[in-house]
């Protein structure tokens, strides 16, 4: 997007990621207007605190009435309370985005709201950390991570390309798919990864911890993410959480039968294929 | 242990464990000769050449009846092998002990070869990385780290101290406990969150890969370990990864349920619940 047509940005949710993205623009677009928009405001004096936001607000429609372009950073089970607040005052041309984990019930309900063929493209930049709130916001956050974008048939080019054109301004990645294909992916790469850390976490005793080394530490990371972000995005991806679950537990079944049955030629075939597939993943990505 | 008194020391495989054993004896035991065994010339001529061993040999028998200390360090499941090997020679009062990652095989295997009150102490050196071989031993692979000693009640005190000598003159903390409470324990917190990387790597289909980012990489990572190694890890320790597996299998179909049900505030409750665990874990570790 240039900066000549990008004037005004409303981001509703001024913690980690919305904060970050008001710090990104506001590096990169001058002159662009950023207002923020956030449920307390103890949230919004932060971020205008760390120069993210130009001008803070309680109400989402009085700061989207005038913006070219609003992003949604909340967690995602308030989308439909801000699409409706925000859909009587959209100006002619804006575009809505977001910046949630799950997309296929994000899209489905933006659509209800804003309508088909309407301002909204789904978006999941693919940038993030354990830490939460406006203080720990980052200019950098975004850079040289993948942004996915999930227009559906009915989405108008204009306003992909001009959603896509804020991420590529950003430093990012994008690429574009749709988001029933997004939410199987990220649930076995993302969603099943985090609630297995979280369990592996409870597994121990409290005694065993003291045996714990990096590779539990490594595995457990995860499980230190914020609460009410990953509730929401297991919760709006359940379908295919449960699939990739399924799956998961066929393999683990399979290996509880290869160590009944004592067989280490099945074992090491299994570790052998895996870590074949690690190398190969660390190989192409490091 | 006192330099004086330690005079030969010989080591049984001579990969990464085994030849950062002989850099950080060499290191800190001054004229200390160790001598390395291993089943190829070209590792024991890795080992020499980066300095791990003074001499090199393809037969345990000869250089342990030499020694004052001999240390296991290849796969566990050849244990035994050179356990025969080396019984007929053993010096008396030389103490036998080896780096395995599991313990209750191990000793039982080692107490019917070098007989009950004899002079095995199993030792677990929690120190390692997904590196292979001697050439990448590090004199330092142990320093902080916690070694894990299983006497039993009839191993003999002098031969536990001089094994916990060793250890703690390489850097390390020691603990001690029965050879099943640490299988117990390291099934939780090593053994089923290794072979969770493994299915967790494997479960992806390959297009979903390019989505994946820092959290599924850091819960993959263990899948690069040594193939050879882990299979006999957990052939080894298969009834407390078993028991491990099913604690695991029932949380993950509880997670079935909440989603499958839709339970918002039960899959809040869990997260909050790893959570806590795991900030006070990292609190406590960090």
């Amino acid at each position: 997007m240039k900066s000549g047509r990008l004037k005004h940005v409303t981001i509703i949710g001024v913690g980690l990621l919305g904060g970050s993205a008001g710090l990104a623009i506001k590096a990169r677009y001058k002159g662009v207007h950023v207002a923020g928009v956030g449920r307390r405001q103890a949230s919004l004096d932060e971020a205008l605190k760390v120069g993210a936001i130009d001008s803070a607000c309680l109400n989402a429609a009085a700061a989207a009435g005038q913006s070219d372009l609003i992003i949604l950073a909340t967690p995602v089970c308030s989308f439909a309370t801000h699409l409706q607040a925000i859909a009587p005052v959209l100006k002619p041309g804006a575009a809505v985005t977001d910046v949630g984990s799950t997309k296929a019930v994000v899209v489905r309900i933006a659509e209800e709201i804003l309508g088909r063929g309407g301002p909204f493209v789904g978006s999941h930049p693919m940038a993030g950390s354990e830490r939460k709130g406006p203080a720990f916001a980052r200019a950098d956050l975004f850079e040289g991570a993948t942004c996915v974008l999930t227009p559906t048939a009915s989405t108008p080019a204009k306003m992909v390309d001009r959603v896509e054109q804020l991420w590529l301004g950003l430093g990012m990645r994008t690429v574009r798919m749709a988001p029933e294909t997004h939410d199987r992916a990220v649930a076995r790469v993302s969603h099943l990864p985090h609630t297995l850390a979280g369990l592996l976490m409870l597994l121990p005793k409290k005694e065993d911890l003291a045996l714990a080394a990096t590779g539990f530490r490594d595995m457990t990371r995860l499980a230190g993410g914020d609460v009410e972000m990953w509730r929401d995005i297991l919760m709006t991806n359940r379908r295919a959480i449960l699939d990739a679950l399924d799956t998961l537990d066929e393999s683990l079944m399979r290996v509880r039968d290869l160590l009944e049955l004592g067989d280490a030629k099945g074992i090491e075939k299994l570790l052998a294929a895996a870590k074949n597939r690690r190398d190969a993943f660390n190989g192409a990505n490091s």
